[in-house]
């Protein structure tokens, strides 16, 4: 067995059971004029249009889920000031877990009010002085609770690549596909869809160009760690791919590539113009990417669509 | 048989076999947030994701698809400045048919350039020295060909009766349905969708605050025209409803309502934060009224997206 045997195409497919009537099947959008623009037929994924805004439902929900009676009701702990907090808050109460989410104090006010009207328990920090998974750690232990790790996680792998699997079942015949690449619990579930749904299909991850640790991790075969990259792909300031998600990449996927964040920028704007989608910075990875290298029938994951509105605007007039 | 009787649902039903396959069968989102917000379950029908960016395809259509193949070497003609015009384009070339389309000089870059890629012959004019539907008459008279109008037109109306009617399919059990008001076309034929499909639900137009000679015309009884509304919603600047428009929705419909422009402008960012969709102005005049008065379970008609996109920053960072 290969190193990545760990998480399996039967686990997506099970998480697929799980998941469905909770989680929205989420539709695939097409635009004329972007496929005029990239040279391609792109099939857009709408993860922004996801319950919560983004992917990151379906692996939350996967992982809950599958805890035990008494782990449900010991509670969850995550730390994360991004879409993975909403997605176990959410998840948390659809299940009736409590759910405590560890964010820092300064995030922004839309993420704290939307992670604590899920009805979950927010727990500040300072990101400056404080270790949030020291943190989250001492709360889980203390509470006895499960600590829901963002992407390096089988079930939330496996989660994660139901969103493929769907696109590879609406679209039907792509000859490549392209995901956002963070910490690669998107990639590598969308590489075990592919595998098994479209084996001839290349698969890629996209990340951005100042943080470019997983093109760095596939030339050096092993995972490269970085410092927190400078981007406006917020939800892929990652520094480092997971013992998980590391081997199932190198096994499964087809490459990495990178995105600028004038090419993110100009993605959300064409998205917003022809396909009418409102995408955070993150969640156009893939289509940066697409439209510069795509060719045939695409498939692209549109990942999330999380922005705060004076952002978003800033970024359309740029 | 009552005035009105001159479109049904059979029309409908005819349009809907006509369109398939050729115009999309848009989704039907739906956001927890928003519904919280309006104190009623929204679903939410995109024609911002429909072909040409609004339902607009659906009417042009299934009229040019019905013209004798005589007719359709004449080509057709067609006046607007908004999204009538690029439908109607799109149509023709769909089908083979040559278009004119008549348009402002000053009308914005990307809708004429939209327009001629399509594939349709752009003949300009000057708003403020010459009357558009002369223009386009005597280019039809001049060519034989036929004038195709945006809304009062039975075989347009059959045509925009069919996103109500995928909606009610859909989203099934509605108590209500809001849609924009302009002309009245989709108006018009949503309601022969809802009498047909779901007799007890309501169905409402709804008009901009600063134009409503449609509440003006079913109070009085006749067709009311007003001046020339200033209003953002530039796709409802109409200022009668039409001679086939008008008993339908006297007969068939629940009423008409209006929305401010601030109402417009605070739907539009709503969605955007929400629903992650981009639509334009107009295209939330249902959603306006629906989030003030909404009960229930609620069908909105989100009917298009093309907007500017320094235009749609500004409003969204107003």
């Amino acid at each position: 067995m290969s190193p990545s045997a760990g998480v399996t195409y039967a686990d997506v497919q099970d998480a697929a059971q799980r998941i469905a009537g909770v989680v929205h099947r989420t539709p695939v959008v097409t635009s004329r004029r972007l496929d005029a623009r990239a040279g391609a037929r792109l099939f857009l994924k709408c993860e922004n249009l996801q319950r919560a805004g983004a992917f990151k439902i379906r692996g939350a929900y996967n992982a809950l889920a599958q805890l035990s009676p008494q782990q449900q009701r010991a509670g969850v702990v995550a730390f994360s000031s991004g879409n993975h907090a909403q997605a176990v808050a959410l998840a948390a109460s659809l299940l009736g877990i409590r759910a405590t989410i560890v964010m820092p104090h300064d995030s922004p006010a839309s993420k704290l009010a939307a992670t604590k009207e899920y009805g979950a328990e927010v727990v500040g920090y300072d990101r400056f002085t404080q270790d949030r998974a020291a943190i989250a750690d001492a709360l889980a232990q203390e509470r006895g609770s499960v600590l829901i790790p963002p992407f390096d996680h089988p079930s939330v792998i496996a989660g994660q690549g139901t969103a493929v699997k769907e696109l590879l079942e609406d679209a039907g015949g792509l000859d490549a596909v392209f995901v956002p690449l963070g910490g690669g619990g998107l990639l590598s579930g969308s590489a075990l869809s592919v595998r098994a749904l479209a084996p001839e299909a290349k698969i890629y991850g996209v990340e951005p160009e100042a943080g470019d640790d997983g093109r760095q991790s596939l030339q050096a075969g092993e995972i490269v760690t970085i410092p927190t990259p400078e981007t406006i792909a917020d939800g892929a300031q990652t520094t480092a791919l997971g013992r998980h998600t590391f081997p199932l990449i190198r096994d499964l996927a087809d490459g990495v590539l990178t995105a600028s964040d004038t090419e993110l920028a100009d993605a959300m704007r064409l998205l917003a113009v022809n396909a009418k989608l409102v995408v955070e910075p993150t969640g156009v990875l893939g289509l940066a990417a697409a439209l510069r290298l795509a060719e045939g029938r695409v498939g692209v994951v549109l990942s999330g669509g999380n922005v705060d509105l004076d952002r978003y605007a800033r970024l359309l007039s740029d």
